[in-house]
């Protein structure tokens, strides 16, 4: 039809997803999305494309030049949406009055950056956030946890840590010795502390922000507290922080936390209080979360968050508190493929029925049918080709077994069932056909 | 922050899913995504922007104005997909030498219109697609539509019928009677025969197309087969087709198709030979599917499709020929909700356990985890509001059941369990609410 081929290719630091790494992140979105509706998160949805002027808000200039922004058709200033945050907030405003308070929900979506591609880090991405808004109490705070606990569980990882500290800590201690008005400076500092060290911490805080000697100490020794339990560190930080009313509520909230964990039955080295942590500087106000794999801990924190007083005063008076977290689907696919906890199969089904005798085609499809029917996905082959190319066809997807029947097998009704991985084969009559398979696929 | 507030609006033609709709698109991409998978396709996903040139193709000039097109930061003229179709092609073309063939598989994407917004039609919008490329074996064609079958029968319809047409059989009539070089325009009036009727496509075909009065009768003679059975008009086609071998292929193919469907077991009602369908002139070869709801005949076909020989023909020289169908996931989301198959409810759990005493939560959220073990999906109220006003939430939100405790029944170990669709209350001790629970939801 045409002279000149174009030549297939995508985008500069946009992918496309083959069946293997598809199937793994279909599977990781599925138990994303399952934990959160078993906590009663409901799902939503917006646009990529939005006002251009809705995106940016206060964004930086970072931000701005991040985004895929267009003049549309209608010579509108749009872009595509570069995180899940702020179109929540915008869609807070907009509907929240009808959908009432609190309100709980998951978005999982695709997020567009133009960031300078690099290994590991795509224009093109997926974001799985949850969060609780329109309420301050705690229990939301807990429950936040809870719910990252379980996503990790059910992903299907044993050994993670999921490290907790409440904003008000460490704004407290700042209030009690004077600090406060350098915060912004002496927090941005203290978040380097595992990159560059205790010594170059406190000298930027004492020659870049103005703390003393003295001040500087005070904020380390609190953020480096550490105890045999939970219970013993909150009880150190208790007296650091003296009579402190700001750090005390902030304690308060971690003793609850802590307490509900045990309550519930969370184990115990999977909750870790830790002062030093000072992510989101500018937008978290509460407690604040992050994950990590114990196996992986190079690759950063999986599952981070947080609680925010207002979420959406760029669009509306109504003051909006909340708390939540959003799941790191690349970060954690990338884990999991070098953990080897991804599957090898690139085919969604265990069986294929072998196309062995063409005018037999629509009792390969019946008897895929029945398979089906009994919850176990089945492929015919779609044509009669030698039976070699179709178990090899199969080997190479991955299929767990091959079920095989010519005119020797229907004329006895028996069928050829082969376990593709031990290379074994039985003789099956057609009525025990599903049980076999199913015990092969047990047995896996 | 801020001292003006951004109007939280959306851009024309697009549109927030609030948790209502968004809960009915996620079960009827699960249950595209189970049937899918059920017959062994596996997911793919390609990227939203490509290079505007593979996006266009040999597309016209209607769909270039209907691209979300725009120069990116690296002076790159780029596009949003618009379909799954190009995209397809051009994976097909650039990975289909690893992944083999044949190939199946399913693609589940949004995709972006500038299309003129009105009812019922928005910019952007998801399409739900699968084909199995590299094969011309009529199985797969028949496969196809037991997939088109299962799907809709999955998502719950009982009251449907796939009409399908065979395109060799059209062709090989205008063959017959010396009519192949007009059969673009012949297809076209023949297209329009269910809206404008018999007499004004023969005028159309007579007096634009060029077909002499006989020819068009004989047209229409074939398009308005009808018969008792499938089997009925297949004979009479056969009889009409004379010895044209184009056309008794065609034949061929539908016999086959009609019988494997008896073999496998799908009601006859719901496969209908119809062969007045034309649709998809420029791009379907072989089979033609459309699929109508017999409640809603006038939403038009929901899951269409048909065999094309070469798909990546823009992109290859390899020839890929291939069979698949797309089901519209919105128009079909339209039908449900007119047909009222949608719940009502904005929650995916069941159960909200009330926030009766402030000092319990640790047990509310550890009788939550212990439904949730269940299976069931369970949601704490966050904080220790009046009771009346929790079962409004819950009433509003249209939770199945409330679970309530207060010192009373903490003393007792008792839990009060309301059915709030009933109203009925009944007092079950804290072993058996697991049980009491799953009692009430079965009930519904």
């Amino acid at each position: 039809m045409t002279d000149k081929l174009i030549k297939p290719v995508t985008l500069k630091g946009f992918r496309d997803y083959l069946p293997g790494p598809m199937m793994a992140r279909e599977q990781l979105i599925e138990t994303a999305r399952q934990t959160y509706r078993s906590y009663g998160f409901s799902p939503i949805d917006t646009p990529a494309l939005e006002y251009s002027e809705i995106l940016l808000g206060k964004g930086s200039d970072e931000t701005d030049k991040q985004m895929f922004r267009f003049t549309d058709q209608g010579k509108r200033d749009v872009s595509m949406r570069f995180d899940l945050t702020i179109p929540f907030a915008r869609f807070a405003a907009q509907h929240l009055n009808d959908l009432g308070t609190p309100f709980k929900r998951y978005h999982i979506g695709t997020v567009w950056r133009a960031e300078k591609p690099q290994k590991g880090r795509y224009r093109e991405f997926m974001q799985c956030d949850f969060d609780t808004i329109g309420t301050n109490s705690n229990t939301a705070d807990i429950e936040t946890l809870l719910v990252i606990h379980d996503l990790m569980q059910n992903i299907g990882f044993d050994d993670f840590v999921i490290r907790v500290n409440h904003r008000r800590v460490l704004n407290g201690l700042l209030e009690q010795i004077g600090l406060t008005e350098q915060s912004t400076g002496v927090l941005r500092a203290l978040d380097k502390l595992a990159k560059i060290g205790r010594d170059k911490v406190i000298a930027e805080m004492t020659e870049q922000v103005g703390a003393t000697a003295e001040q500087a100490e005070s904020v380390l020794q609190l953020a480096e507290t550490t105890g045999d339990s939970a219970e013993d560190i909150l009880a150190r930080l208790e007296t650091q922080l003296a009579s402190n009313e700001q750090g005390l509520s902030g304690v308060a909230c971690l003793r609850e936390l802590i307490e509900a964990c045990r309550t519930v039955g969370i184990p115990a080295e999977r909750v870790e209080l830790d002062v030093s942590i000072a992510r989101g500087l500018d937008y978290y106000t509460g407690t604040i979360y992050e994950t990590f794999l114990t196996q992986l801990p190079g690759i950063g924190s999986v599952c981070s968050g947080g609680r925010y007083d207002n979420l959406a005063g760029l669009f509306t008076k109504q003051s909006l508190p909340g708390v939540g977290a959003s799941l790191g689907l690349d970060r954690l696919l990338a884990a999991m493929e070098e953990l080897g906890l991804c599957d090898k199969s690139t085919t969604p089904a265990p069986v294929l029925i072998v196309h062995f005798d063409a005018t037999h085609t629509g009792d390969y499809l019946r008897i895929a049918r029945e398979l089906r029917a009994a919850g176990i996905a089945t492929e015919v082959y779609p044509e009669a080709k030698p039976i070699k190319k179709q178990l090899k066809y199969a080997d190479r997807k991955g299929f767990r077994l091959a079920i095989i029947a010519g005119a020797d097998e229907f004329a006895t009704g028996q069928w050829q069932v082969k376990d593709l991985t031990k290379g074994e084969q039985q003789t099956v009559g057609e009525g025990e056909l599903v049980e076999a398979v199913r015990g092969v696929i047990a047995a896996k």
